[in-house]
């Protein structure tokens, strides 16, 4: 039995009679391979991913792919079959974060290349390196406008990741420390994953997303990080991913703040 | 006494009645003040410039301004005095290395933002992050073309990096050695520069460039690492600069690959 997924915060979503993805009851996220140039990207990125173990942690499983009726109700479709990574959260709050100040490549077609040099500008993507493209908090239901999120300034990210850690209730001292564990940890992985982008030089990952999950519910799911939307990575052809980096220090400072107020 | 400087290997050179910057025999630098927002930024820079003593000494030391002869012979002009960083070196080798896959800002006119990014686009900027915008070895006089080296691929520069910390004698073992041990020098202030990249949010420097300055007569004056150009100086606002440390991180890591071959 294929349904809409309840916490999805980016991308298409399957409401309505729209092409989206697909969760099952069994763990499994089907993801609609696009007819063109994204789809075969991304499947063949999946296919022929090759990481250190401690890296492959950061991407959703990968369980090939399968035609399922499409959620726009136009017949069979084929999806890739992904691990759904907020399964085994009972209350997931979810944020996705486009990560790099540029979602180009020079491969791309110049009309491309123009409306995502418009949308960079106009959002935080330039200033900041990054922009927040979905965030949810399934307890209280807060899920601001991706709008209102994208162009954010430096303050008012900063504003939305304490929102986003701090629970639904009045915050008082316990609910600052289990903000401080949930930043933290989520901290401790975009520090890992940052170590990897420092020396991987095998993809280029535009217009991908930092997609960080946590449970409210105290001791329960402990917080994740992991990369989604790779139908625009590119060979990295023995260069770094400067403008994923770049911008992941960014997103990575922001957290940083959060947790040690220092006078700079 | 003025004269034009004999190592400048970026930037517009007083050389057939151009402005260009003049040294003086007492280690200073004059280099003309733009009569443009160029002129000021760089101007309020150096006279504001706050950072960490480890830090300061990554920039030019400054000593104020001086209304001195042009090199252009149009008359006095303001002149900014600099520290004349290669003024310790008998026969400097000395590369400039533009930083970023950006070179413009936001606060930047529509016609200069479609100038640069034509430059970064058509140079390595964009795909590595930064451009080799002058080499020079003053003991063989190897000066490649700026046009050729700003365009170069991976491997491309890669070889040059690699010839820039060679002997201009026939490579043996010694020589070797003593190129990684340059190598190593610049890599570890490199690092140092990377580390307060990660965390300082008061200035973006656009356009600005890393200087590497080495000695190729062993054992004298050790090599140097300096920024160098502050007319597209920005404040940073709270955000880190992920445009130039992006580009630096990939500069580290070109340099981190020659000393240290391994699979990847």
């Amino acid at each position: 039995m294929l349904k809409v997924p309840q916490h999805q915060v980016a991308g298409h979503m399957a409401k309505n009679g729209v092409l989206g993805p697909l969760v099952d009851d069994s763990g499994k996220f089907y993801k609609p391979l696009q007819n063109n140039d994204r789809g075969s990207t991304e499947l063949s990125f999946y296919t022929s991913l090759a990481v250190p173990p401690s890296i492959s942690s950061f991407f959703p499983a990968f369980h090939g792919t399968a035609v399922v009726p499409a959620s726009d109700g136009s017949g069979p479709h084929t999806h890739l079959i992904l691990q759904d990574v907020v399964a085994p959260y009972t209350n997931p709050s979810v944020m996705d974060v486009k990560i790099g100040s540029r979602t180009w490549h020079l491969a791309h077609s110049e009309d491309y290349i123009a409306k995502c040099m418009k949308k960079d500008r106009d959002s935080s993507t330039v200033p900041l390196g990054f922009r927040l493209t979905g965030v949810k908090d399934s307890v209280s239901s807060w899920e601001p406008s991706r709008t209102f999120l994208q162009s954010l300034s430096a303050e008012g990210v900063s504003l939305i990741l304490r929102k986003f850690v701090s629970s639904a209730a009045d915050s008082d001292r316990s609910d600052c420390d289990f903000a401080a564990e949930v930043l933290g940890a989520v901290l401790e992985r975009l520090v890992e994953l940052k170590a990897w982008f420092e020396v991987q030089t095998l993809y280029h990952f535009y217009s991908c997303s930092v997609l960080v999950v946590y449970e409210k519910e105290k001791g329960k799911t402990k917080p994740l990080v992991k990369l989604v939307d790779f139908a625009h990575v590119v060979s990295g052809n023995g260069v770094i991913d400067h403008n994923f980096l770049g911008g992941l220090c960014s997103f990575i400072n922001f957290i940083r703040d959060i947790l040690q107020p220092l006078p700079h």
